[in-house]
């Protein structure tokens, strides 16, 4: 291997292998018979073994080293390039057999939190997790990190990010957010509630076409169902989601399908041609999460996009929608409330159940608090930043599936997108015009094609910081988002 | 890597990738978007080049030689070993290029008929094809063979077997079997035809059904719908089905379920214990065909079977099989007819079926014919054999999936797999007493433990021949499937 061609080449191939670790994963989330998790997970860590010597052969790392070198290569190259470098110094620090013995371990205390979250039972999951974040803990020592052990971590998915940063972000949370939150609840304590019941079927089918009208394209892509949603790429041309149907709740789906079509969006806007470099890869978890959370919540809980989507919901549930306003279903759709379920909760107490996992995570590795502290501690966090009691462990600790996969680190992400992506919306309504109209009349080409141009196809040439000011002008400001939902609120509750 | 075990478990991780790149596959039939193919099609080299790789790395042959001189293995381990060595010296004449190439051509090919049946258009798959078709000739120089060209693809499927024995084999499907057709012919042209509309949902529901019936293991097995249905194995633990639906023939998604149930019975027979060396193998394509033919025809074809399903499969279609009896419906099921397609063809005319495709393949790569030719000799062996006009190309040389994934060799397993199944199947009837009286109430358990017991169990320590002399006393003999099928019709159509 020698010209950047190859270096492009062994990346596709890589790529590759991501790609079958990826379909591995999601047929384990969709389709797998249950007998079979025994197979999979050694079929997953062997996979997970190969990329690892991929990712670290010396060959590959002369190859870096060489292009490191090369004054030939066009600035984007040489990023990518350096971006790579970086990655392959991450990445040689570990052994294959770290990495499989870190895959056996994911793999075993994800069927243990399943097991105990279908029986309540947080023992269950206990010890596997005790022996998951003990490999955690090598992972951290065999990487090197300064500060907090917990910059280890959260640098994988948002590389640069540190705790001192994080704890600054949560500030406002607590001391904008927390106030915000007594005024709307004061005032909304009338909104109207539809509970009812929603067949499957119907529902589903209303997801597929709320995916075609937002833009999704099957061509390359499909929706399933899984216990968990989620979002996977094999590449731009094939970048799946999953969504979950509740019987009794008409919205989880709606708004499942939404997030996850915005990280669909993200990993299709890629280019193809950068597949298997960096800049064919999405920028960070955080950036992700903004697309996601852009779509979700500055898109599909607006009002425009339920004018022109709510004729069309009531089209499938004429009888439970019968007497449901448009003005009902908006209020509805953002109800806030201190509730006990991440994934159920508003746009602003939401960013209460990542703090809390974000404070826990930061305890269990500064040792504040062991595996076995865990329920009390959700519980008395709950209870702290909520003021909610929380019944049982299948309701609290062991709602994520996050830690069952060994991800510490990534809940903060979750703020960070939403942050990120009121930025963005800002900005691309200033550079769209009329979109909120264009939005009402069901009109999202604008709005993905400005998303495309604007973040997607750069992958990770950016960091989110660059990405950010390139975008909006200016690096993560948190009076983006404070000063969309204040708003919102204003005019939905009129405080 | 110096032992036994290091063999075991190097084994263990190419079945490992070799799983991955059955789950690519499985998904590009089942479920993948169409616009992905491109993608998949590379995902899928890669991985094949990696196989490759794995399985002549020069670490691994270092280890064959050692085992191949260790005097302390056990008579079943050297077996292991001695089949390993084989397999090495078989794939180390190949290249890593050579092997993506392959898979790409194969994948090209794929689609390529994929189209041309769809727009029944030989035209289209021509160019693939014989680029395809060249990647073959060249196969064989480097793989080396005796004799005729052909059997350099065939023993691939079928190890030891050569163009001058299944030569042989037709021998008595010629002389035999043409003339017991026409005695059947003339005497069965009174069968009743029960053609009508059939919901393909309740049809799936009963072949759901069929399938627990007869044993299959939904734990660790699930069946889908795909264009070709085919088996598919991840291990012993992940062994899955799919089948073909059509709304006006009821009887076509019951035979490939039957069918490819038995191919799944095999795999899920394995032991897990021999997963990753030859042991935890099929033996050979025939002895995998004997298994799906011996439960889709022996059983699934019988009178028994259908005395103890037919009121179940009548209480899916009761308003459709309200005027069939039992009888109409065995008699339909055994109906002899010189069809164009073999898939739906039954158990006599079928091996005309293969005896075409045999000897066009046999002529492709003598150079009697070219690609080009392909449709032509088609149509005039048709006639030929069967005496019946090809429509079109659809219905003619475009209906098999095969040449397309490079499969040339592979068809004649399927007359040895009928016949040795109808050898296994006299000599369960001998061991088991009042076999077709179990059948009959439903019991396969006492039939499907045999087969697990005497085949299934051995993978590869025997050869087929060997397997066939173990089960039966002799090696394979054509007058088991003669007796079987002349008594069946004697008693069918009183001739």
């Amino acid at each position: 291997m020698n010209t950047y061609q190859d270096y492009k080449d062994y990346g596709a191939k890589i790529m590759d292998v991501n790609a079958a670790i990826g379909l591995l994963s999601w047929d384990q989330e969709t389709y797998m018979p249950d007998g079979s998790s025994d197979l999979r997970s050694r079929q997953i860590a062997t996979l997970s073994g190969i990329l690892h010597q991929m990712l670290t052969s010396a060959d590959y790392h002369q190859l870096l080293l060489k292009l490191s070198d090369d004054d030939s290569l066009s600035s984007e190259q040489n990023r990518n390039v350096q971006l790579s470098v970086l990655d392959y110094n991450k990445k040689a620090k570990f052994s294959t057999e770290f990495v499989e013995e870190m895959s056996k371990s994911v793999s075993i205390s994800f069927q243990a939190w399943q097991a105990a979250k279908s029986k309540n039972d947080f023992s269950l999951f206990e010890k596997p997790l005790e022996d998951l974040v003990k490999l955690k803990f090598k992972e951290a020592d065999i990487k090197g990190y300064e500060g907090h052990i917990y910059n280890a971590f959260v640098d994988d998915y948002e590389p640069g990010m540190t705790v001192e940063i994080l704890d600054k972000v949560f500030i406002p949370v607590k001391e904008k957010l927390g106030p915000l939150i007594e005024r709307i609840l004061t005032k909304a304590c009338n909104l109207k509630n539809f509970k009812n019941h929603y067949d499957t079927s119907t529902q589903w089918d209303f997801t597929i076409e709320l995916l075609k009208k937002l833009g999704y394209n099957f061509n390359i892509g499909r929706q399933d169902r899984s216990s968990h949603p989620f979002s996977i790429s094999f590449g731009p041309e094939d970048a799946r989601i999953t969504t979950r149907i509740d019987e009794k709740d008409l919205t989880e789906s709606i708004w499942s399908t939404i997030h996850e079509c915005g990280h669909a969006f993200y990993e299709m806007g890629l280019k193809m041609e950068n597949y298997g470099i960096p800049a064919g890869e999405a920028c960070s978890l955080s950036i992700h999460e903004s697309q996601s959370r852009l779509w979700e919540n500055m898109v599909g809980r607006s009002k425009a996009f339920w004018e022109y989507m709510f004729p069309i919901l009531k089209s499938y549930f004429p009888e439970q929608l019968f007497n449901v306003s448009l003005n009902d279903f908006y209020f509805e759709s953002n109800k806030v409330e201190k509730g006990l379920i991440r994934t159920n909760a508003d746009e602003i107490t939401y960013h209460f159940h990542v703090l809390i996992r974000y404070e826990i995570e930061k305890a269990l590795f500064n040792q504040d608090i062991t595996v076995k502290d865990l329920p009390n501690t959700w519980n008395e966090l709950y209870k702290k930043y909520l003021g909610i009691d929380v019944p049982n462990n299948k309701m609290g600790i062991l709602q994520d599936v996050h830690w069952s996969h060994g991800s510490f680190g990534y809940f903060p992400t979750y703020s960070l997108g939403s942050f990120y992506a009121a930025q963005f919306f800002e900005t691309a309504k200033t550079q769209i015009p009329n979109l909120e109209n264009h939005i009402a009349s069901g009109n999202f080409n604008l709005l993905l094609d400005w998303l495309r141009k604007n973040i997607h196809q750069y992958g990770r040439i950016y960091n989110s910081e660059e990405l950010c000011k390139k975008v909006s002008g200016e690096g993560l400001n948190f009076n983006f988002f404070y000063n969309y939902i204040e708003l919102k609120y204003k005019n939905l509750v009129k405080f």
